[in-house]
């Protein structure tokens, strides 16, 4: 594989996710935290009018507007669909990028914990996920391989390479100290890898590696009106990457009645009762826990 | 003192502060949970728009907008001010209203707990206090008698007494099934008791109940250009009512240097880290213990 000299870190994607927002911040003014000998570091602040409002976005989210489609869709024109294209034009274009590598940084309202999201599970992510996994033992590997990486609508999937740092639990609109840190560490530990991968001198890393890997979307319980009838079952509640297996109760509704998990496997929840997903009435995601082999 | 005749609920003063919007919908179809024999309840939307808005206000905090000054100035005329003048109308006129007890309904993103606030220590909050501590022992009791109430800008202050239960940590637009469950225990724990105190038959209290009393606001530190350079240290985050003496930390700067708390007294601060007051900067309030005699 060849080296990566280009690496992109973006915040803002979301504007009201503080962490990255205030990482790149810190780190424009101290350069030396996010450099690295083998290749050119550039900062990106994905969506400041969002930022500026407050707001997750303007007009539609962001973070979902990099599908080849979309992006060549020149009748899509609200502000985030500009953006995209914009972004696409700058770091891209996708497919020939400029960018080798994206970091794009997020935060959740679910008790995620520092999660590293890959969409593809190539030679470099897998060793990545294994590095990392040994220096943040509290790190989640989430594999999103559900699609091909130029499918995916994600920011980083604009560059050759690009994965998600997705920390929580922090609510929108706040900063946390912890979170804070432990986004910066993950960074780094991935900029040290890059370089070492760039460098040939990947360490000695374990063979197996614990991941998850996304399955499906689940849906608050609603009525026939589309009201929203239920919520998140407390025993659920920021148990995110715990296991569930079919019978457990997932959601509680008003009128006092449990629903429970029908799925015919044990399922890993996460972004549980995550804020920004109630537009759609996204309850949490289901994944599956499997050993990956680096 | 008179007899409580007529009770207001309210929820959804702040749009994005889900449990009491969703626990007036529960309650308007089940009114059997907030009807007690010696008064009439009602249940009052403050403000919809904001929730249909998923925000917290659209122009300015409903919450802040009931001073009399504020209510009888008719060049104030943004959504919220509006909306205040309608509530007042509605529930008030504030001095003489005809709505006897309201209870206002809030979350917060920090970890406050179920916190009961009141505006002023009568013979019937000192009552309530000692009853809701005893039979939710988890509940912090929050004095904030640094206004007269009428001078208060609160909705609670429109009627002849008010409450704000006030349940977190909970993000903005997020519904917890925990939450949910406190902040109905508190409210229907509230509901027996002005029911007991109408028909004289307030059980035997506490002699004494610990309680908190604002004294003041923290803001984060700023630079010379009014810019954030620093947030919440992780000492103090989620420590909601825990000790603070002079020179712990309270503050992290992004450049490494900690700011530590510089009062003169051990203070309690709550509101930490919450989310809606970045807007002022505003970083947590600081309160006093004391032992509140029944």
């Amino acid at each position: 594989m060849s080296r990566f000299s280009q690496v992109a870190i973006v915040g803002g994607t979301h504007g009201n996710e503080f962490s990255g927002i205030y990482a790149l911040k810190q780190w424009q003014t101290n350069t030396s935290v996010t450099t690295r000998d083998s290749f050119s570091t550039e900062h990106v602040f994905a969506n400041p009018s969002a930022y500026h409002a407050n707001k997750r976005y303007l007009d539609c989210d962001l973070n979902r507007q990099f599908d080849p489609q979309g992006l060549a869709d020149l009748t899509l024109t609200n502000y985030e669909q500009s953006r995209a294209k914009v972004l696409n034009q700058q770091l891209g274009p996708k497919g020939d990028p400029r960018v080798d590598f994206i970091i794009d940084l997020h935060n959740t309202t679910s008790n995620m914990g520092p999660t590293l999201i890959l969409l593809a599970l190539d030679t470099f992510n897998k060793q990545l996920a294994a590095y990392i996994s040994e220096r943040m033992p509290d790190a989640i590997i989430l594999v999103e391989d559900h699609l091909e990486p130029l499918q995916h609508a994600f920011l980083c999937s604009v560059a050759k390479q690009g994965v998600i740092v997705e920390v929580g639990p922090q609510p929108q609109s706040v900063l946390r100290h912890d979170v804070m840190e432990s986004m910066q560490e993950m960074t780094t530990h991935i900029l040290d890898f890059v370089h070492l991968f760039n460098i040939d001198k990947v360490p000695e890393l374990p063979a197996q590696v614990t991941a998850y890997r996304y399955k499906e979307t689940l849906h608050l319980p609603q009525n026939a009106q589309g009201e929203r009838i239920g919520m998140v079952h407390q025993n659920v509640q920021d148990k995110d990457f715990e296991p569930i297996v079919p019978g457990d109760p997932l959601f509680m509704c008003f009128d006092g009645r449990e629903v429970a998990w029908e799925g015919k496997y044990t399922a890993y929840p996460h972004f549980i009762n995550e804020a920004a997903y109630y537009d759609n009435n996204i309850a949490m995601s289901m994944a599956e826990m499997f050993s990956l082999t680096v």
